[in-house]
């Protein structure tokens, strides 16, 4: 499971998320202080998921590819500091197997 | 395969599961207890579904990837107990390659 | 090339099946006693249903993936005995390279 | 590159491979002696189907599948003495790398 | 991840890229001096568009496959110098793992 | 990267190219002397696509493939000289690296 934080996501890189967000199209994030991105199997990401959901100050959105390697990455949205807390339990559970 | 067990899973997680899952959109699964994940090769999704469907109180629904490296994810919905008993169920066939 | 056989298949098994038979979702097969489930490669595959065409007893369907790593999947309903046949004519014919 | 013949292929292998053909789903064909079947990369397969084409009594069609491996499969429809020859150029070719 | 360097692109290469680009076809980039590319997986495109995106003088594209090993392929159009500026700063950053 | 030239190509070896060329079904290129082939990664193509482009007497049209390990395959169509002189320019190219 690959982990990676943008503290102030340029406009460009916002628009490539939200064009492949599972939500729809609707509803584009913007103005986000960071955003957290973690790629992996389908399973990690269901898991990583809840974790990132269990949060705080976080919105959590599974980002489709056009058949990758692997499946979807998921983008966590929210102010830095709250990003990078639910970057931080993801990588302990994973670490920890505690799923 | 892969086996992971979820319990009482947030709102966002299930949606990520309900939008894909095998079944259509209709009869989108909440408030459950627990989801136990399985993803493996098409031809273990299907053996593990069959265990499963023969648990008691569990749902099975087979998720839909966008062309991940592994087919089909099986997620298993229901009480914590049942999850469980049904996950272990799984894993013993599969160790012992009763099928 | 993977090989399992389903004893008395559940109801939502063959439903995962029915959806993605390449025959169309009219003809759902029902009633089965048992499935025999054939993963691999393409070319084996046709090979494979051809041995399961000519074995007595058996319907056979290609199963159709969402892009996974092997194409397609070969089922073969019919009861107990005349799958366990078929699926060992395959295995036969695989292992000598009769074709 | 893997290289396979089926002799009088059944009636549901030729509908597998009718159904996949890229030659779109009219003028299906039916009652041939012989099929070869050749799976690789697609470059390997549009070097195939020349050599193939190039052959006599045969006919000479990509199969198309869902996302494999390897891109397509190329089928070779004939006489089984004529399918043979031609299966047995490509394997010849392929091997001198005369291309 | 793999980084290349086209100067002065031919005419049918901008076009090749302009039928993938995410934001799609209209507004077809022409006349550029040079296009980098970076190909690689998801997670890693979409770090190197924010930091491609930050610099100067340079216009940042998703190219879209149709199911690659690695999912998108990111083109970087503009002048020489900004391109191989852009380039170069995508590079370090990956190298010094600063995301 | 794989490179393959077929020299007189068939009429349905053509037909195979023609039906996945990028540029669309229109324009469908018939009597050419021989067709280069090209396989490899998305950013190898494009930089073969710029060298080939630049090359005399040809014409370059990517081709694409339904999802295969090697995202599309170039093909590179002319009289057997040029294609053969912009072929031995691409394999000189990738071998110095000098992109």
């Amino acid at each position: 499971m690959d982990c990676r934080i943008i503290k102030s996501p340029g406009e460009n890189t916002l628009a490539i998320l939200n064009r492949r967000k599972g939500s729809g199209p609707k509803g584009a994030l913007e103005d986000v202080g960071a955003v957290g991105l973690v790629q992996g199997k389908l399973i990690e990401m269901v898991c990583a998921a809840d974790v990132a959901e269990k949060a705080v100050g976080v919105v959590v959105e599974d980002i489709k590819g056009t058949c990758p390697q692997n499946m979807i990455m998921l983008a966590i949205f929210g102010d830095t500091a709250s990003v990078m807390a639910a970057m931080d339990e993801i990588k302990r559970r994973e670490k920890e197997r505690l799923w």
